[in-house]
Order: structure tokens, then C-alpha cells, then sequence
């Protein structure tokens, strides 16, 4: 180990949080979201330190600053909110403070009753520029100092827009609905339902070559619309629209009248070809052939996806093929898209998305990237730390007290909630989850009020208000007639939306249900009885949700409201569904619910 | 971010463990001890993938490799067990085995009974080179593959002698033992006792200006010898030896003779100055002055130490300072020095610590040190993350069972006991704790049982053996007429010592004890017995200690050994101390112990 050639700083900088895999990641954050900062700052001997959080927009020259309070031991803190989209960068900068240190060690000489103490009032004279000092002017004497400044090295942090974090989200394909013009139309009823991000599956022409059929068959007929998943055709691929659907003009009001309402569009974005999409021809080199010449389609056996090809990743052309994803995107984002939902993100390359979800966002940092990414955890995690700004997750298949008690758990412990943010989905077009199929109305309306107060962030695919329940087969999560494969004529007229709008409403009320980590659950003393609070402290607000999970009888039980979560001894819990109002205390409080009903009380 | 200008790899390699501070600092073992490598390795895709742990000596060329066993979903784990001193480094290598994967994907199709699989058997010959494949020798043929290698950014061990982790030390002044020829002949019954660091305070030339007398008195007359501490005098500062002592020639004795009888010998290296060092003439730039001229002695208000100047580090002349660190360690080191006791590390930079113990140890990986910091715990870890083999601790100061029991957990969680090795002393020459001042003989019996099975390594200072136990006034942990301002008159036959010699022999027969981190605690039903059980699975050692903390009464309870412990349902209990055998069970045990009683059970 070679001597240092300067003096290296003997000032201590540790465990500076929030950072994840050593910085190689940035946290995410939302607008106005505070970042607390920590981090052990120290330094041999008995030196007096300050220290300070820097931090900036990338993108912005000028540094601002907030000092760190001290908290205990060596431990500082202090707390900064981005106010701004796109990347912020954050540093701890720590000093030794010589005025205040000679004071310290002046004062304790005083407090232990040293006599002559000339010599240090001479030294502190220096220090302080003076001629001379008495011990009391020495006392009082205020001088900011910052010497032996060191900066640690650089933490990043993404910021987004609020939706990223919390949202309702409202999927439909546009072809059920009369295509652009008949979506425009049913916007103000979505706006007025309490949703903010409308997500269509791909609005791009569909191909012929092995279309496939009703419920996923191989033959489809001449009227068969096709699946959207299968894209491209003579007419255009990923840059395309379907004729079908509407113009590109249609898609433009669209989006403008649906951004009027407060809605986001959302595109889905799958990378992928039918056989008769444009790429296949103006790239071959993009796409893996076999020895015998066959192009290989996709498969994940058993399954097969005769209608598709998958875009070969290992291509000597990576770099084209990089960049002709990054142009169907900035299209989009150029007609008004700000959110895109990635199909089957972890069968692409890591580096590729972090690369690609960067260079949207520099220019477009409001732009967020939803990961349909089903698959083991830590490729999840990674796909989020890469950059997805939403990530789907297991929520579907987290049905008994015990699996959602789990799963929120590992969803909000150790630094996953600083990068990863569930959407939960309570249903998609591809997966009617097996309680939903057996429970019938009951198992959807607690569905939905678990989806939308668990988490932030929730979604339901159309037939969901409905309670659409039937799948293809015994054991499958297909629906049966899958709108995947066939043109149905939908409208917003299910049974179940007027528990959806109350919903969201009372989520846009309520600052406790707009974040994930602040939900403690309740003792209910019955299995099939769930509760938890939500809490936020300031501006107080306390959310107690009780959700019967058997759907077919009534439950009884309680809900136990521990001493710590610092609630009056009694109080009035009004029950926002309802809107009548429970005399509730700490301790049991009685509960019964119907099948499948809950109970969302505002605490008073 | 500027796209990648070569394919970017789709392996990722996460979560590395062990490794310390992002890799900024090793992890610690001793030699043979094993390194339990983990990672989480994973690609996109379904690709059948690889991995492998590299590691090797940083100073050979070789790398050696052991493959990772795949543990549950992305998890990989491999153990290696480096077999010498000195600094390993380590890296994951991971990659996808093509033929595996391909074999892999033909494996699912045949079970999903697809049909035609000529076109993927085409693709096999391709792969395996052959002309033509069948299913059944497509799917028996193994060849290893490693396309796609990608290597982890290497991690680093600090391999240490097993005294780094295991000892056993005694401590005492050379000059109250007839110096070094003295010393040397009491050796043979220190090995006698099981000790293996005989720790001496500084054998240096003490100063004369401002030398302590009597129980730290300013004035000394001129029989008082002074404070080893107090290094430097006209004879000679930190190179020399005091002539009262001994010669460099009775040194070397010393040394040699200690060795030869499995001793190692500990110096104190005390880096400040007597008013009469060499240092002050030959490099007064080193020292700090004040700006009527007049030289700063050490202090630590209220506590004054006039015999002291401490050197200052911020010296503009801190490379020569820095220099003559090492030369003295290095000087010692000649002399067959291993084991260096530093006193109050965490008053000097961190980074001199990490340069100077990296310089002795590059070429003398056998040479450890041990930190004498009795400061925060943030201080103390770096301290011991830059390089410090070993550290003091709280131990003093922690002594009921609820202190014992947090404090072990502390020592024994995350990270800390990868590179934290701590040395539970019972007393010091600073450190005469209050429980022992007021428990007398039952307390000595009980912190030495303590210390020796809590802690693989501990010590005590002599005078332990006679249960030396009054201090120089009420609330101070001095001794009264301390040895460090007194000269004495020591020899090895304290009423303590047959304990001391079995308790050494029963930690060098039990793998159990020579571990600090396979500690449980176990239920007593009193709160004056503390229990734990100290276990080893390979070859399987089980060691139950029982200790009655009140020095006063007897106590009576139980000790509660839980199912989960895998022992038998009933055994034998060994009493090593007494040789009794008891018949013990799982679940509750009677318990009774004397005053400051202890038992030391070997499960059969």
C-alpha cells in the first residue's frame, strides 16, 4: 500500500443512507417526496464537527445546502424534498468546526475548576484574530468554521411524477370500446370515477401469419380481430396504429382531452413481432433463425406464441436494434404518452432498459415505465433499480390473511421500498386469479378494497366492475371468450362501480392510503378478517381498513387497536363507505361483515 | 447516459457477501477458517447459467476455483478456507451453459409432448458439432459450456494467525517480575497455564521532567520509577529499552523462549512522548505548540496528563512522522515481536492506522494488533475495519445478564463479525471495574468464566489471580498504589490460578468456544444466572455455561434447553470444572450455584 502523496482527511464518513448496491442505483423519490438523509460522521480525537447535506438537480450547476442535525453518538441527519422531475444528485459534506472546538475543550477546563488558563485564552486570541480574551468573551464568541472540509462521493436519487406513486389505474382495450373515438367519449365517466392512468394494450396493426383464433386457437377466421400482442403487419409495426382503431389525429384528442380530465394515457410497450411486421424484413440480422433457416417463435413451454417472434437481444446489430426501440418510444412520448407499460421486461437485457428508460427521461423526466415483469424476486428488484418507476407484482396470488400480511411485509422492509413500487392489479387480461373465479361479487369487492388501500398505486382491467369470472378451463387463469382474441362491445356500466368511485375518492382524501410503508396490521382474532391502519403524522390522519376475505359468509371478530399508535383512548371512527360512525377505542373494538365487505374507518 | 460501446453483459451479480463497506475494507478470518461466499446471480431470460468463486493469495499469480452450488431461486453459495496469512482477494465468475440451456428447453418440450423436434435437434448437431442428434443422446449429452463469462469486481480477506481470533493473554509489568530475566523465567508456567500472548506495557526509557509519583501524584521522588507511558528519556525513546529492564540481548531471550513454549509476545505501542524523548529535539515540528511557545501535554479534561506530550498529527512533516511509526514497529517486529497493543488508536487518523498495519503486514502477515479504544462504537468498527486484528471492548462495563446478553447480540449481528475480532479483558491497569472492586473473589471467578467463554479471546491483567480489588478511592476504576506509578513485587501464585488453568484447557478442547458468533442464550427463570450454549455442527462440540453473577448469595434456577438445539432428548452433562456428571434433558435442568459460581457442561 503506497503512502498517500496528500494528507488524507482524518473526518470519517459511513453509511451515508439512502444508497442501494453501493450507489450503483439511484432511490426514487416523487415530487415534494422528503429524502432523509443519515450517515455516521466522525473523526479521531475530540474535534467538534458540522456537516451538511448538498444536493442539486443534475442537470443544475448550483449546489444547495441543509445542515445535518446531530442525533446520537456519531449519527447526523437531515431531510431534503426534490421539488422537480428527473435526476437529483445528493453528497455529505463534514468539517471540523476549530472555533467551537476549542470553546469545548475550554469550558470543560473551566467546568472542571482549572486555574490559570492563559495559555489557551492566548491560543484562542489567535484563533479568533483578537488581541486578548477573557474566558467569558472566549465562552460567547461565535465564529462559523469549516475546516478539513470532505465531501463524500455523490448519491442519486430519480424523481418522478406523483402518479408513480400513487394512482388508480383503469385498463381496456380500445377496439371493445369503438376504438380512439368511443375511449375520447367515455374519458369524463373515468375522470369522474377517480382514475388516473388509462392503459391500452398495443394500438399497433396486427398481423395475419398464424393469427390466432377465439380462446387462444390456431386458426382464426377472417373476422377475427387478433391479438394486439401479436404487432406489426404490412401496414406498420411499433410505430404504427391499427387502422381499426382510429388516426393518429384520433389519438392526439385522445390524449389531450384525456390530460384535460387529469388522466394519463398508458401505452403498452412489448417488444415483439408478428411474422408480418416490417422489422422482419428490414432486419433479418434482429431476429434468431435456427440451422434449417425456420424462424424461431416465441415459447415458454408448454405455452406457444405461434403469432410472435421475439427480437434476438444477441444480435451483432445490438446497437441498431437499441436505437429503433428508443425512437418507437420518444414517438409516443413526442403524441403525448407519458406512461408506458413494459411487456415481459425480464426477458430483455438489464442494461437495455436501464439504458433506455435513462435516455427517455433526460428530456423527458415525467415519463414513467410500468414492469410486467412476473418472475423471481430479484430480478424484479433489479428491473426497478435499473429504472422502472412501477413494477407489478405477486399481489394476484396473495389471497389468505397470512400470504398479504407476508407479502406487504417483504414489500415494505429493507431498501426495497426505496426503488421498488408495487402496482397492484387486481385482475389483467391475462389473469383472472382463481379467488375471483370462485368468490364471485363478494371476492371482487374485497379484491378491490385491498388492491386500492394496500397499496398506492392499484389497477383493474375492464370486466372487473362487472365481476367477470369465468376462465377458459378448470385451472386456468384465462378468461373464457378472451378479449384477447375476439371484439367484445363494453361500456361503463358494471354493478361495481359505485364502490370503485367511493374508493378512490376516499384515497384522494386520505394522505395515509397514498403511501406503502406506513400500514401496520391489526390483530382481527379470525383468520378470514383482515385489518390494518395506515398513519400518517403530519398533518395527522389515521385509515383503518377491515376487509372480510371469505366470500360467501359473515365474520365475526375484532379489531385491536394497540396503545402505540398513540390514538385517543376513544374515539370516532367513521366508516367512509358507509359514512356511518362506530364509537371505537384502544383495545377490541366488535366487528362483523357481510361476505367480502369491508369496513375503510377515518379515525376522528 | 451515453450508450455502452460494447455489448453490456446480461449476467448479473448482486448482493456479493461477505463484504464490508461496499469492498472499501477486507473481511477478516484465520487461517483454515472458511469463507461462506454468497450471491445472487441471474440473466434475463431462461438460460441455463453457471458460477464460480475465483480466489487466490493477492501476492500469487494462480487462481484457484470452486464452483457455486445453486441454492434457491438466484442464489448461489460456495465455501473456500484460505491456508495462510495474508490478504486474499475473491471474485464471482458466472456464465451460461449453452448446452445445458438448450438441453433444458428440449427437456420441457418433450414433456409437454411436442411433436416435431426436428428443427431444435438441428440446432443441437449445430451446437455439439455434430451431424445429426436424436432426442435420447440430445438430452444425455453433456458438455461444459462457459459463454457469456462475466467476473464480479474483486473482494478482499485479511487472513490473520488463529491467536487473532483464539487466545488466551496475560498481561503484566516486566519491572515488577525482575525485568526481562525474570519474565523469562516465569514463561514456563505461563504456557503451563494455557496463556498464549504474554502482553507487556511500554518497555521504553521513561522520562524524567514531570514524572508521576505515587498513585498519579505530580511529584515523584527519585525512587518512583514513573509511567511506562511517559516513553523517552536521554537513553532512548520508542527504539530503546529501559536499561532497568534488560538488554536488546535479553529481549531477544525473551522473545525466543516464549516461542519455543507457544507464547507470543504483545508490546504496547503508545505513540506520544515524554518532555524527554529524542522526538522533541530531532523533530520538534511534530509536536503541537501554543503561541506563547509552550508545548501542549495531553488531556482529556478533567484528566491531565503532564508526563505526556502527544505528537501532532496534522503536522505539515507528516510523511517523516508517519515514517518513523512504522520504523519502530518494524524494529520490533525484527525482534520477534507479533503482537502489538495499541494504546489509544482513535486519537490518531484512520488512515495512518490502515497505511501502517498494511505496510508491517505486506511483508509479516503473521504481525496483528489489537485497539485499545475505549470510544464510540462507530470509531472502534472503522478502527477495526482499516486493519486492527483484534479490539478492546465494553466487556468492563457490562455486567448483568440483560448488559451481557445485548452486548453479545451486538457483537454477534450483521456485518460486525466479519472484521470487529474482540478481546474481553476482566481488568486492565487502567480498569479495575466496579463489580469487582465490591464482589471480591466469587466476582473474579464469575468475570473470568465470563470472559473466557463468552469471547474466543480475552485476557487479564496480573493481580487477577489474587483478586486485587481496591481502588485508589470510591467511583474510580483505578487501583489503589497502581502498578503503572509503582514498582511491585509479582510472582505467579494467586489463590485463582488452578480456575484459570482449566478454564484455558477447556477452551483449546472445545472447537465450541473458539467461536464467538455460535452463541445462544438460554432461560435460567433467575435473573442472577446467566446461561448460553456455544455450539459446533463439524465435528459436533456443544458447551452449556451456567453462571451464578451474584457474588454474594447462592442462587437456584433453571436452564432451559430448547428442542431446537438438536441435542438428545436426554444426555450427560459434563461439569469440566468440577468433573461431575449430570443428567440433563430438553427442557428445564435444576440449577444451583454458589456465589460467583459457574458451570462449564460438555454435552456427551
Amino acid at each position: 500500500m503506497a503512502r498517500p502523496r496528500t494528507k488524507p482527511p482524518r473526518i470519517q464518513i459511513e453509511h451515508v443512507w439512502p444508497q442501494i448496491d453501493c450507489g450503483r442505483y439511484p432511490v426514487k423519490r416523487t415530487v415534494g417526496e422528503p429524502v432523509e438523509v443519515w450517515a455516521d460522521v466522525f473523526r479521531d480525537g475530540h474535534e467538534v464537527l458540522g456537516a451538511a447535506v448538498r444536493y442539486r438537480r443534475v442537470r443544475d450547476r448550483r449546489w444547495r445546502e441543509i445542515e445535518m442535525r446531530h442525533q446520537s453518538a456519531d449519527r447526523w441527519t437531515a431531510t431534503f424534498a426534490p421539488e422537480a422531475c428527473g435526476r437529483y444528485e445528493f453528497a455529505i459534506a463534514a468539517w471540523v468546526d476549530r472555533f467551537a472546538s476549542w470553546r469545548w475543550e475550554l469550558q470543560r477546563k473551566v467546568d472542571a475548576g482549572q486555574g490559570d488558563l492563559s495559555s489557551e485564552l492566548a491560543e484562542g486570541a489567535l484563533l479568533y484574530g483578537a488581541r486578548s480574551l477573557t474566558v467569558e468573551e472566549a465562552l460567547a464568541a461565535h465564529e462559523p468554521d469549516r475546516s478539513e472540509l470532505v465531501v463524500s462521493p455523490s448519491l442519486y436519487v430519480e424523481v418522478d411524477p406523483e402518479i408513480a406513486r400513487f394512482s388508480a389505474w383503469y385498463e381496456l382495450f380500445p377496439r371493445s370500446w369503438g376504438g380512439f373515438a368511443g375511449v375520447t367519449e367515455v374519458l369524463p365517466d373515468l375522470a369522474e370515477l377517480g382514475f388516473d392512468v388509462l392503459y391500452l394494450p398495443p394500438i399497433h396493426p396486427i398481423g395475419h401469419t398464424n393469427r390466432k383464433g377465439p380462446n387462444n386457437s390456431l386458426t382464426a377466421s377472417a373476422d377475427d380481430p387478433g391479438s394486439p400482442w401479436a404487432i406489426g403487419s404490412g401496414v406498420g409495426g411499433h410505430d404504427a396504429i391499427a387502422p381499426e382503431l382510429g388516426t393518429e389525429r384520433g389519438f392526439r384528442t385522445l390524449v389531450t382531452r384525456a390530460r384535460e380530465l387529469g388522466i394519463q394515457i398508458c401505452l403498452d410497450f412489448a417488444i415483439q413481432c408478428s411474422p408480418d411486421h416490417p422489422w422482419l424484413e428490414q432486419h433479418p440480422e434482429w431476429f434468431y433463425r435456427r440451422p434449417d433457416g425456420t424462424l424461431k417463435y416465441a415459447e415458454n413451454p408448454p405455452k406457444r406464441y405461434q403469432d410472435i417472434y421475439n427480437v434476438n437481444f444477441d444480435t451483432e446489430d445490438w446497437e441498431e436494434l437499441w436505437k429503433a426501440q428508443l425512437a418507437v418510444v420518444l414517438r409516443w412520448v413526442r403524441l403525448g404518452v407519458t406512461v408506458f407499460r413494459v411487456d415481459n421486461p425480464h426477458t430483455k437485457p438489464v442494461p437495455f432498459w436501464e439504458w433506455l428508460i435513462r435516455e427517455v427521461r433526460a428530456e423527458n423526466p415525467d415519463v414513467i415505465f410500468l414492469s410486467e415483469a412476473f418472475t423471481r424476486p430479484a430480478m424484479m428488484a433489479t428491473l426497478a433499480k435499473a429504472g422502472f418507476n412501477q413494477s407489478y407484482t405477486y399481489f394476484t396470488w396473495r389471497n389468505t390473511k397470512g400470504e398479504l400480511q407476508q407479502y406487504l411485509t417483504e414489500l415494505g422492509q429493507s431498501e426495497l421500498p426505496q426503488f421498488f413500487r408495487p402496482n397492484f392489479f387486481a385482475n389483467t387480461p391475462d389473469i383472472l386469479p382463481e379467488y375471483l373465479q370462485r368468490g364471485g361479487r363478494p371476492a371482487f369487492e374485497a379484491r378491490l378494497v385491498l388492491a386500492a388501500t394496500l397499496s398506492p398505486a392499484y389497477g383493474i382491467y375492464s370486466g372487473f366492475e362487472h365481476h367477470e369470472n369465468v376462465p377458459v378451463r378448470e385451472g386456468s387463469e384465462e378468461y373464457l371468450d378472451s378479449e384477447k382474441y375476439e371484439l367484445k362491445h363494453r361500456a361503463l356500466d358494471g354493478p361495481l362501480l359505485p364502490l370503485i368511485r367511493s374508493v378512490n375518492e376516499i384515497r384522494r382524501a386520505n394522505r395515509a392510503l397514498q403511501r406503502l410503508d406506513n400500514i401496520r396490521f391489526l390483530e382481527t382474532e379470525n383468520d378470514q378478517l383482515i385489518a390494518y391502519v395506515k398513519l400518517e403524522r403530519d398533518p395527522p390522519n389515521a385509515v383503518v381498513v377491515c376487509v372480510n376475505l371469505d366470500p360467501v359468509l359473515p365474520q365475526e371478530g375484532v379489531c385491536v387497536i394497540p396503545v402505540e399508535l398513540g390514538l385517543p383512548p376513544a374515539f370516532d371512527a367513521e366508516e367512509l363507505l358507509s359514512e356511518e360512525t362506530f364509537s371505537w377505542r384502544i383495545g377490541r373494538n366488535y366487528l362483523r361483515l357481510g361476505p367480502g365487505q369491508s369496513h375503510i374507518l377515518r379515525v376522528a
